[in-house]
């Protein structure tokens, strides 16, 4: 890098986010206290080594890097080996990530068996249901309890067992053609955890250095945690409800200065749920010490968790994490695991805020910590609480100053919602009713807008523009995780937002669900983007793209179905990135990953995984370029899809090639 | 690091070994052929973020490095979290190794018991029933196959259990004061992928920013190691066979100008070991071939197995694995998994030998590929050593040049085989005899020699020092893996070195064990440095240490034992050190691992480990300092012990304290 670009680079500048109430916040403080976003400006400029991929740290030798100088690393392995070594170290962190997740999920019910989880019980028996008959398992004279036991035998085995047959949770929710394919490229994973374990021993020095060979196990790995996540969303499902449609408010103008403000980050809902639950309980102790009451509001996926069954509001999303706590009205912010900023702790010292840790393996120095376990889930909860309340009685009124901005949120979106309010106007087939439009041409496609914010990227503006450009090519659009907290925030997550962005056709599609659907509505209309849950529910996703797949009789390469991440962050990301490929969807992300290092593994990620899978990567920073891929992408499918209706019409005939 | 620091890094010298054979075809070659060595050079200066640990690439918004401007990540993380995910991460890589290794022991079982790996069978009976009779299965009227299918069924509840009960192969391999201490401080491992997943989800973006709890995950990772180490190393003792004593030779001289010569490299004995037995029976198609025969030689841990049960010849450790290639005269390297160089591929280009890959999750591109699988042992070993013939009929005679340097070796020390020598001393208690002896101060201690090689320090060296100066000082001597590899080459591993280097109270030690097994050892005698298998098989040497913890009465933090890895290179280094740290064991590394950008975790693996665990590790680069501190630490423990024992005499009493 040149003086001039490093002298460039050094000037960033630190607003970077679009968020009006972000902005404010950020504003107002005048960078006195240190956040991501100064500390971003601060590590320019990054290494480019670690950037591309080319460094190896791999073992005690290193660390290795990759220059013409050097062409190799010590031991002699090319810079494709390097990379694609490091890159299914990051799939696998994220299956891991996944994995703990749903383990916990498992964990509840094993206590919920021994009796020791009593404040934890069947919500939604129809979902468990669903979820028994999809597994195949029959529910022919059974308790509901003996069902749910077999559910769990299903999960546990699909995430320890050794054998390769396929995964219970996999072979389940693809259709047959994907299925094969996994098996015939090997990239069927024997459990969630034997895969991990196996990543983790082919990256070790010496083993794999073929790097086709280390990413078909990365694309293995992916589905593990595709595997682990439909567990988790499943398990959800079945101890806190489906969600449903719900509406509230977004953005950081929901903090109530009279109320004990609870701030709920993370990922998980086992404790957060308790405690939105146990905060209504606990007015009075909030009377007492002389606030209204409660407010729960959500960070992150926990934030969407108790969104999405709750109606809990937004506060924010992940990047702007440290900002609530800078308006001196949070009282407490719980945390629980996953893409939870340590920064938080140093900017809650200045403030009132109790950042209160409450898993034992996801701890923050100098925080509070309240040990959650299953057995004494509504106590812990109440403590947590009662936490807060005597924050309240602490605060410095003198240092709030809350920034006014709130949009109207409609979400809930699960995907028996979403059938639900297709039935409305498909009884027989509710998913027709999206493959009817999109074969007519009202629609050109659906897209799902998941991930993370990274400040690489101007926070929240891509998510923004792409959702606002293909309102207007009239695409219908999901999203999930902290792109959905984007869409919340920015106000694209409502009617209002239907009228000013959404192009005729899909006007046309969201006015016929909400006339259809009337009566359920409650007087209320449909949103632009479709809230499908936290981060772990983008299977909810998958589950949507299977469906079409199923409706139009093709394999998922042939659905104009396609993921974007314009802001991927975590290593999470990257590993549904990777499935979102391997299951056959053309995949946008926003933020280049570290594999162009490697030509051959970039290569790989672009090109010969959708000839391989049928789906690929679209690498795309800039924000014009990517409405055009993304929607080229979604073109390219529907017209091959309308020639395959034409010609299975005409000749009466399937084709023999999946796509 | 200022220009002339640079300067001088830049002119390091590739001759980085004191290994003769080494130095003479390094020589001969004069550069012209890149190795290792010279990929050292070039490689200077190398990054001293990664190598201090303080370089994050966890997440896509990184690298984020902490230096004096930028105190944390952009996410907030200190350097201390940082430091302490990477470590964590390593150990977990380590695991993941171990696992993979230990995973196809069971595997083979599997298959064994399917009735689809018919050359493969129970060799050792005693070493099940020994197995069975630890785990407390009882083996009352029951077959060897249903005995078998009982350990198997332990050793798959290790791997894979979701519980929190202990793992049977740790909960019956150490004294039950280190059980009930792993039990409090929580780093008891649910099961070897349980845990390899759980260290993955807590390192992940935005979990656990706690150094200490990500330590004490770390070291729940280094048990599971463990278990998964002492699984995999008694599967190989009853499906080949409790090593004993054997006699044969070390070094690049044994290579045979007019046999056709495999190398065997890697890790892992189920396709070794049947190679090994083919090449037996294929004699006459290497003597169409124009050759005397067939030599099988062995490299790295492969190599310690098939010397260890078949008394096959050293040809090189793990540093010096190209070299061999150069002397024109290796037909074919079959590797299978961990340490291997993608080296050894573009040397093997310029000259005949065929480098043959034999795991289908370990490969490299343009080798050979022989696809192993447990089902049809004998045809692909038959396979691989077709290939090698080939490769003797084209093999360029005025290439060959093989160094005339070799040493004679005595190896074969499982821990069965030295309780059987011991035991010839004393026969109630054979781990009396080494007791009696440290009680008496006839020897210092007992140290484990373990680890790798690694270009930061000169190849050999450290190993040898060592050795030479322990043995002054009667320290008994254990080795593994590439240390032993060096005791071995450098003719430390036999009775000649025992005159040579042993001080009176070993010399006396070894020669009483002589006698006493005069009958045994036909008219052979014992080595100064007892070789107890491969790197894997380091659980040997924890047994060693446990039956003297038994037989002394107290905790393993009192007993007399240091482990040293003076070239540590690999992540499985890094795990079983810390999984002798935790085990209560003094660790001494000769290459300061990636963690001394951080205070705190440096102090902990310095100094906290011992409080909590009584073991802990010590840094030291300096080999006349190690010999020092390695004595230092060796006598503090004996010192306390004497202390202890004449406490308990007195007073009858035992020691309220575990140390």
């Amino acid at each position: 890098m040149s003086a001039e670009e490093k002298e460039k680079k050094k000037k960033v500048d630190p607003r970077r986010t679009i968020d009006p109430a972000a902005l404010e916040v950020m504003d107002k403080n005048d960078g006195q206290i240190e956040t991501a976003y100064d500390r971003y400006v601060k590590m320019q400029p990054q290494c480019n080594f670690g950037r591309t991929g080319v460094c190896c740290r791999i073992c005690l030798q290193g660390p290795c890097r990759i220059t013409k100088k050097s062409s190799k690393g010590i031991c002699g392995a090319h810079g494709y080996s390097i990379v694609a070594r490091n890159l299914i170290r990051a799939i696998c962190g994220g299956t891991g990530a996944h994995a703990d997740h749903s383990r916990h999920m498992i964990y509840t019910l094993t206590e919920m068996f021994a009796g020791k989880a009593g404040d934890y019980q069947i919500e939604d028996f129809d979902k468990l249901y669903r979820v028994a008959d999809r597994l195949g398992i029959s529910r022919e004279g059974k308790s509901d309890e003996d069902l749910l036991k077999e559910v769990y035998n299903c999960a546990v085995s699909d995430f320890t067992k050794l054998d390769d047959e396929p995964c219970k949770w996999l072979e389940t929710t693809v259709v047959p053609e994907r299925l094969k394919k996994f098996q015939e490229c090997n990239v069927s994973p024997r459990s969630v955890h034997t895969t991990i374990s196996e990543v983790m021993g082919q990256t070790h020095m010496g083993v794999d250095s073929d790097p086709v060979n280390l990413i078909f196990q990365g694309l293995k790995s992916s589905l593990a945690d595709y595997v682990c996540m439909h567990i988790a969303t499943d398990i959800s499902d079945i101890l806190f409800g489906t969600p449903k449609p719900v509406y509230t408010e977004a953005n950081m103008g929901v903090i109530d200065p009279e109320m004990v403000n609870i701030a709920l980050h993370g990922h998980n809902p086992l404790l957060s749920e308790m405690i939105v639950r146990v905060s209504r309980e606990m007015t009075d102790e909030a009377k007492e010490a002389g606030a209204k009451g409660i407010k729960c509001m959500g960070i992150c996926c926990t934030g969407n968790e108790v969104l999405m069954r709750q109606g809990v509001p937004v506060l924010t999303n992940f990047l702007s994490q440290e900002l609530p706590i800078m308006t001196g009205a949070i009282d407490a912010m719980v945390v629980d695991v996953q893409c939870i900023m340590p920064g938080v702790q140093a900017v809650s010292e200045c403030f009132n805020t109790r950042i209160i840790t409450t898993m034992s393996h996801s701890k923050i120095p100098s925080a509070y910590h309240v040990d959650f376990d299953e057995e004494h889930a509504m106590e812990k909860a109440k403590e947590v609480v009662r936490i807060a309340i005597e924050g309240y009685k602490e605060r410095d009124e003198s240092k709030i100053d809350i920034p006014d901005h709130t949009h109207n949120v409609t979400a809930g979106f699960s995907f028996e919602a979403m059938e639900d309010l297709l039935g409305a106007v498909s009884p027989d087939a509710p998913i027709k009713a999206v493959t009817d439009a999109v074969d007519s041409g009202q629609l050109r496609g659906v897209v799902l807008f998941a991930g993370c914010n990274n400040l690489r990227v101007m926070h929240d503006q891509s998510h923004s523009h792409l959702i606002k450009e293909l309102a207007k090519n009239n695409v219908l659009m999901v999203a999930t995780g902290c792109a959905a907290g984007t869409a919340a925030k920015m106000g694209l997550m409502n009617a209002g937002a239907v009228e000013e962005y959404a192009g005729d056709g899909l006007k046309a599609f969201i006015n016929q669900l909400n006339e259809a659907n009337a009566d359920k509505l409650n007087g209320n209309k449909l949103p632009l983007v479709f809230h499908m849950g936290s981060c772990v529910d983008n299977s909810r996703a998958y589950d949507f793209t299977n469906a079409l797949a199923v409706q139009w009789g093709v394999d998922t390469p042939k659905v104009p179905f396609v993921a974007s991440a314009p802001e991927a962050m975590s290593e999470k990301a990257v590993s549904i990135g990777s499935w979102c490929v391997t299951l056959g969807i053309p995949t946008h992300v926003g933020v280049v990953p570290e594999v162009t290092g490697s030509e051959l593994v970039n290569g790989v990620a672009l090109q010969i995984a959708q000839d391989v899978y049928g789906g690929y990567f679209i690498w795309e920073e800039d924000i014009e370029k990517s409405v055009e891929k993304v929607l080229a992408a979604l073109d390219e499918r529907s017209w091959k899809l309308r020639v395959h209706q034409q010609t299975a019409e005409k000749y009466e005939t399937t084709l023999t090639k999946t796509w």
